[in-house]
C-alpha cells in the first residue's frame, strides 16, 4: 500500500472511532448509575466465565514475546493466570462499588438576586489511553472509564495485543448486557502502528484528555506530540529524608519500606537524604540495613566512609529513577537543604521526612512541592487505593487539572446550573 | 541582526524571565494573605498617585493607534481615562477583599491505619497570559495571579506598550512596597515579536500554564503552537430556546437582555431558538421585538415569514458569533431539537431555556452540555463577578482543568499531606 493511501485508512479508521466515542458519552452522560454498574458486574462475570480463553490468548502473547527474547521483567508484566484474572475480575466489582462521582453537586449558592447556582459533577466525555504491555490496564482503565461515565479509546502495546482483545471482548459484554454502546470502551488494534501518532495529533476533536501510562519513551513521546490536554505520569524521583531529630528505630522501617517493599513501582524512594547533624547516629546503620536487604548503595562522600560496599555517587544518582535494588544516599546540612535538593533533583511526585521534630516536619510539608508530602510515613502509600480513592489510573505528576492519584473523580469534569425566575443582567 | 542571534537574544531574554519567574513562585507559594493583600493596596494607591503619568502613557499608545487609522472599537478598548484608572485601582482592592484560596484544607481523612491525609490547594506556579489591545488586563490578571500565589508573565498588545507599561511599573511598586520579588508579575516587553512563540513552544519548564486573552486568531493561534497546557477561552455562541410554555413577557425580557444588553461580551446570546407549538404566538412578536431594539433578525423560513424585515439565515449564521446587534432564528421542533442544534453549532459556553414546565427546563439543564446552563435567567450573567467568584480572567469553555469563569480558584492546584506516626505500606 502507498504511505498516502495508508495514511487516509488510519484517519478512517480512527475518525470513526472518535465519532464512536463522541455518541457513545452522550449516552453515557446521562446513563444511571445502576446501568453502569450492571456493565461491570456483566464484565466481572465474563472475565470470569471465559477465563480459559483469557489465558489461551495471554499464551499466544507470552509465545510471541519469548520469541522475541524478551525481558524477564516484560515477560511477568505480561502474564495472566488463573489468580490475576480473578484479580482482574475483582478490580472490576471493586470501581461498581466505588460512588458514582458523577451528577455530585459539588457547591451550590443563592445570589442576592434569587439566582440558584449549582456546580456539578460531570464527565469529561472521551478519554484516551495509550499503554504497553500490562493487559490489566486494559480491565482497569476501561472500567474506571465507564464509572465516571466518559468512554474511552484504548491503545495497549503490540506485546499484550491478544490478551487485550480478550479481555475488551469481556468489558463489551458487561456493555451489551446493561444496553449501554459498545463503543463506550473501544480498542484501537495494534496492527496500526500510526494510531497513536494519529490520537495524539489529530483527534483534538473526538478526545478530551489523553492518559499515557508506560515508560519513559512513551511519555516522552505523548508529552512532545500532544494536541489533547494529557494527564501526565511522569517518573517518581522519590526521596526520604531523615533529620537529626528522626528516630533511627522508625527511620529504618519507613527507609526500608519505601526503598525495598517494591522497587518497580513509582512511589519507590530512590534517594536518601540524611541531616549532617545525625551523620555519626543514623548514616552508617542506615546504609547498613539497606546494604544488608540487598540494595546497592550509591553515596556522597560521607557515605562512602560510612560503609565499604558503598559506590561513590554521580551527579546523574541524584536525578536517577532506578525503580530497581538500588539508592542514592546523601548527607545534607539541614532540613532547607533537603527541600533545595528535591526541587532540583526531585520529580514533584512523593517524598518524605522522618523527624520528631512537628516543627520541621510543617516547613518541610508546607514547602516541598510535590503531589504527596509525607511525615513519619513510607513513600510507597502513593496509590489512590492507599488513600481510600479506590482504584486508580496512576500518579499525575502533573499540577494542572489532575494531580496525585487519577481516580474516577479525577476523571471529571463541572458544569454550572443556574435556576432563575426570569432575571436579566442589571 | 541576523535571525539566528536574534533567536539567541530572545531566547536569552526569556529563559532569564522564566527563571526569574520561578524564583518568585516559590517565594509567593509561602507568603502570606495580608504580604499579598498589602502589595495589591499598595498598587492601587499607585495607580491613583500616577494616574496623569497613565493617561500620558496611554496618550501616546492612542495617537499611535489613530495615527494607524485603527477602528473606533479598539480605540475604544485601548482608552484610558480617570474613570477607568479609578475603576482599576478599585478592581485591585477588590481582589484583596477575596478570600485567599491558597492553604485551604480542600478534603481531610484518616485512614484505617492512622495516617491523617489532606488535599490542600496550592499555587500552580508560573502563569503566562497573552492579551491584547485592554490595557487593564495588565492590572486584573496581574493581580489575580498574586492572589493566587503564581508568578506571572504578561504580554500584552503593541498597541497597549506604554499603558501596560506604566500599569506594571504601579504593580511592581505595590510588589516593593510589600517586600515581594518584583518578579512576581513581569511584564515582556512588546518589541520581541518572537517571545509570543518562544513563550508558547519553548516554556514548558518555567510556564505552568497558559491563559490566552484575546479574538479568534491569538486564540488559534494559541492552540496550535502551545507546548505548555492552556486555559482557552473560545467564543461564546450563546442560545436562548424559548419553549412552548414560555411565559410570553418573560421570554421577551430575557431574549432581549441576552442579546442586547451588551452585544460584544462572550456571554450574548447569538441565535434564539423557538419552540414550534409557539410560532404563532410567541415568534412574531420576539423578532418584532428585537428588530425595534435595533438587532438584525438572520432567520430560517417561518422567522422570514414572521416579519417581513428578517433577512434569510445561512448554515454558517448557526455558528457565528457576532459579537454585535444581530441575532440568527431558528424554529425547532421541541426540547430535544433545541438541545441537538446547540450541541452541533455551539461552543459549549452559555445556554438557557425559558420554559413554565420544570421537566422541560431539568431536561435542558441536565443534557445541554455547556459550562453554563441556564433556567429563565438571562445568557448575559456568563461572569465570575455575577456568580459570586469575584474578578475573573476569563469563561474557560475548556472542560480540563477550569470551565466556566476563571478567578483565582480556578488558578490553583492542590497537594496531598500525609502525616502518619511510623507507618509503613504492608
Amino acid at each position: 500500500m502507498q504511505a498516502n493511501e495508508s495514511m487516509t485508512a488510519i484517519s478512517d479508521l480512527m475518525d470513526g472511532f472518535g465519532r464512536a466515542a463522541r455518541s457513545a458519552a452522550e449516552v453515557l452522560g446521562i446513563a444511571r448509575t445502576e446501568q453502569k454498574n450492571h456493565a461491570l458486574r456483566a464484565a466481572a462475570a465474563a472475565l470470569r466465565a471465559q477465563s480459559q480463553k483469557l489465558l489461551a490468548a495471554n499464551d499466544r502473547d507470552m509465545h510471541a514475546a519469548a520469541a522475541r527474547a524478551t525481558s524477564k521483567a516484560l515477560l511477568d508484566r505480561l502474564n495472566l493466570d488463573d489468580q490475576r484474572v480473578e484479580a482482574m475480575a475483582r478490580g472490576l466489582e471493586d470501581i461498581e462499588h466505588l460512588a458514582d462521582p458523577i451528577g455530585t453537586v459539588l457547591a451550590e449558592w443563592t445570589r442576592p438576586n434569587g439566582m440558584v447556582i449549582q456546580r456539578l459533577r460531570v464527565p469529561l466525555g472521551v478519554i484516551g489511553i495509550i499503554y504497553e504491555s500490562r493487559p490489566n490496564v486494559t480491565a482497569d482503565a476501561g472500567a474506571l472509564c465507564l464509572k465516571s461515565s466518559n468512554a474511552v479509546i484504548l491503545r495497549g502495546g503490540s506485546e499484550s495485543a491478544s490478551s487485550s482483545a480478550a479481555i475488551h471482548t469481556c468489558l463489551v459484554e458487561g456493555l451489551r448486557a446493561a444496553g449501554l454502546p459498545p463503543a463506550c470502551i473501544q480498542l484501537v488494534p495494534t496492527t496500526d502502528r500510526a494510531a497513536v501518532g494519529y490520537m495524539l495529533g489529530e483527534m483534538a476533536d473526538s478526545i478530551d484528555v489523553i492518559v499515557p501510562r508506560g515508560g519513559k519513551d512513551l511519555i516522552a513521546r505523548v508529552q512532545r506530540e500532544a494536541r489533547v490536554p494529557v494527564i501526565g505520569h511522569l517518573e517518581g524521583v522519590c526521596h526520604v529524608f531523615v533529620d537529626q531529630e528522626a528516630e533511627l528505630g522508625m527511620a529504618g522501617r519507613i527507609v526500608l519500606n519505601a526503598k525495598m517493599r517494591r522497587t518497580g513501582v513509582c512511589g519507590a524512594a530512590e534517594t536518601l537524604l540524611v541531616h549532617r547533624r545525625c551523620t555519626a547516629t543514623h548514616l552508617a546503620p542506615l546504609i547498613k540495613m539497606l546494604l544488608d536487604a540487598g540494595c546497592e548503595v550509591r553515596g556522597d562522600a560521607p557515605s562512602v566512609l560510612a560503609d565499604a560496599r558503598v559506590k561513590p555517587a554521580t551527579e546523574q544518582d541524584w536525578y536517577s529513577e532506578y525503580l530497581d535494588a538500588i539508592i542514592a544516599v546523601r548527607v545534607v546540612d539541614d532540613v532547607d537543604a533537603a527541600i533545595a535538593h528535591i526541587h532540583r533533583y526531585g520529580s514533584q511526585h512523593t517524598d518524605s521526612i522522618v523527624t520528631e521534630n512537628s516543627a520541621t516536619a510543617e516547613r518541610f510539608l508546607a514547602r516541598v512541592d510535590s503531589a504527596i508530602v509525607l511525615h513519619n510515613a513510607s513513600t510507597q502509600f502513593a496509590d489512590g487505593g492507599e488513600f481510600g480513592m479506590g482504584a486508580e489510573i496512576g500518579i499525575s505528576t502533573d499540577k494542572f487539572h489532575a494531580r496525585g492519584p487519577v481516580g474516577v473523580e479525577q476523571l471529571t469534569s463541572y458544569k454550572y446550573l443556574v435556576r432563575g425566575t426570569g432575571q436579566v443582567r442589571p
